[in-house]
């Protein structure tokens, strides 16, 4: 038997106990990222031996992939009444359950449809929590390609080094499933979360940042070393 | 010699008034609709005739081909340190020069060039001023495809009656030169248009509404039979 890196395996418990978490019936929003993964291979072993009916909505293309792969049937956002549950992971947690996202240049799609969920859970590993927001991450924001230079501009007023992502396997920047361009801002640890993501989403050309404040419920943590996932709510 | 139409030369000469305060080096935001387009037919008269050397900066597909025809020449928000002075149309304007935008489907494109420029200068005809905005005229909120039936829902919520703006000539919705969709939102009588302006923007998945609270510094007026601009400021 081969041993499992300790890190995935933090990452395997804490989706998979996301995955027990959804019932018979639910309509489940599925999130992009190495920790989202997990919970989704979770949930289609779940459908296939529990024989569950739920319905998936991806929050990506690659979200979308994977639950095909696992089993799990899909719906788009237009087909459904509602979510009852959104399942995602983080970049950055903070203790009161803030988060930065959008690593994976898909946290439009995923504040869409965490808002739209009645319940939002967030599955990540140890090293994702943070004192404060900022410390080590930048916050994503998501541009449209016209209002580049005027956004750029405006995060510097806000006090960020702002970077375009730059994409790989690619010339240019990165292009989001939606078209548009991802500003990385670094700002350092941050003061104030709620009002700087209201201040990022006021400038014109800005769909949304990587900010979600006030948004989870619950996150659960996968520690390395540790069979219990540790729960934050 | 034909006699113009005096709504056409109301909206002519609030244009020309508009155009005339253009001064030469300036930075012009180009805006998008009837009245915008006799400004830019207005301002490449002057550059024609006193030789100004000025740049525009389009806010829509339709205000670049106009300003081609009249021979202004063209820059892109990225290749200038700033605008000096946008001119746009308004669908609607309230006494305290808040607008309703959007009834051309650019008014993210006119609000992140209003937002870049140092002043900014409406130019409408008698017929767009309102008591209270909302009156006539839904509010146009751009929105990325996906998030659609979401953000329906959350308009609903405000107190709105949406409606997906439908294509002629085009089977389907109205595609934005950005790639989106545009939802009219019928409030009927606007009571505080800030903060519903803060309220639409705060839904995820939105770009912009057309809600330009606190943005115009001065309404050109052109009125129907009179020589004179009236002007509010």
């Amino acid at each position: 038997m081969s041993v499992e890196d300790p890190v995935r395996s933090a990452k395997r418990r804490a989706g998979e106990e996301a995955a027990a978490r959804v019932r018979d019936g639910h309509v489940v929003g599925l999130g992009t990222g190495s920790t989202a993964a997990e919970m989704i291979r979770a949930l289609g072993r779940r459908v296939r031996d529990e024989d569950l009916t739920i319905a998936g909505i991806p929050t990506s293309f690659s979200a979308a992939m994977l639950a095909r792969a696992a089993g799990i049937p899909l719906r788009s956002l237009e087909d459904v009444e509602g979510i009852d549950l959104a399942i995602d992971g983080a970049d950055e947690v903070d203790p009161h359950r803030n988060l930065i996202k959008g690593g994976g240049a898909a946290h439009t799609r995923e504040k869409v449809i965490a808002e739209a969920a009645v319940t939002f859970l967030v599955v990540v590993d140890e090293s994702k929590l943070v004192s404060r927001l900022g410390e080590k991450t930048p916050v994503p924001v998501e541009v449209i390609p016209m209002a580049l230079p005027f956004v750029l501009r405006r995060l510097r007023q806000l006090g960020a080094e702002p970077l375009l992502r730059m994409a790989e396997r690619k010339d240019g920047p990165v292009v989001t499933d939606e078209g548009n361009l991802i500003v990385d801002a670094r700002f350092g640890p941050i003061e104030d979360p709620a009002s700087l993501e209201r201040a990022i989403d006021r400038i014109p050309g800005v769909l949304e940042s990587g900010l979600f404040v006030g948004m989870a419920e619950t996150v659960l943590v996968g520690v390395p070393g540790q069979d219990e996932v540790r729960q934050i709510s």
